[in-house]
């Protein structure tokens, strides 16, 4: 079967344990994770969790049953990119000339990106888009030399007012 | 000794199970991990990573010295908020009666955010900036209903053009 990009979306317990037993989970059965990322909600008690992994249709679908049974795993689903908006936070530092910061705002500027530091020879550029966007940018500024850079990894949210609580404690239609 | 937020970020092998060691480690030793977020770098053989964690300085040392330990760490360092960028991605959905639009544009306006996905009765905000911009944001917004949220975690950068890679091989100054 086709392997593609799957995005699971996960609340789980804030405790110290419950990454360990995900991310273990995907080790074992050696399902790989391309992005992962974890913070709390807005209870203290809960995280909500963003994981990429690309797999085919029964893969995820096993994977999904796995984390369900989980302990600590509260909610989970696989968000579809066609139902939901995605969003992945970029930082990257390329060498910069101080005669070439025209062009290179000039570029922010197309992608709206953000000149967040600049120092005599490097500058910092911000942006936060869907990832292919972010994989474009990268393209373009790859050329100046890239330094280092960071990215958050895909979050998502599904379109419209549902929302993972929604779900029944066994998620029946995964 | 006084506990504070603190910021590590890590150069790892982009394998199944560097997360579960660095996660695993965490969870035995009882020490919390606040937010996580890894994904791949401009290399897909490295990913990087950023966790914060709440801590006394002596405790954040001793993680950083046994992370430096782990297989498939390669690189791992504290970043400093005084000497670094720090950023994260919120996306929050709220509910939205259509009266209320334009005082929520109004507010998205104030914070540079933006309105994403609107449906009849429910909008999703983005907004990325410094961890307590967003959390004042997400107390303006509080009051018309928050349905679900998604927040990446921190990521940051050192300012100025040093980069992990410059550490030695065994970060001396930890």
């Amino acid at each position: 079967m086709k392997e593609t990009q799957h995005i699971i979306s996960a609340l789980v317990a804030n405790k110290s344990g419950a990454l360990t037993r995900i991310s273990g989970l995907f080790a074992r059965r050696g399902y790989n994770i391309d992005s992962l990322s974890v913070c709390a909600t807005d209870s203290a008690k809960l995280s909500r969790m963003t994981i990429t992994t690309t797999a085919d249709e029964s893969t995820v679908q096993q994977i999904i049953k796995q984390l369900d049974k989980l302990y600590d795993v509260i909610k989970v689903t696989e968000l579809s990119k066609n139902t939901s908006v995605t969003r992945e936070l970029l930082m990257v530092k390329i060498v910069t000339e101080p005669k070439q910061r025209p062009e290179i705002e000039a570029t922010c500027n197309m992608y709206k990106a953000k000149l967040i530091d600049v120092s005599p020879d490097s500058t910092i550029l911000e942006l936060t888009g869907e990832p292919n966007k972010l994989d474009g940018f990268l393209n373009v500024v790859r050329d100046y030399g890239i330094i280092e850079l960071t990215r958050t990894g895909m979050s998502a949210l599904q379109r419209g007012k549902g929302s993972i609580n929604d779900l029944t404690d066994y998620n029946e239609t995964v």
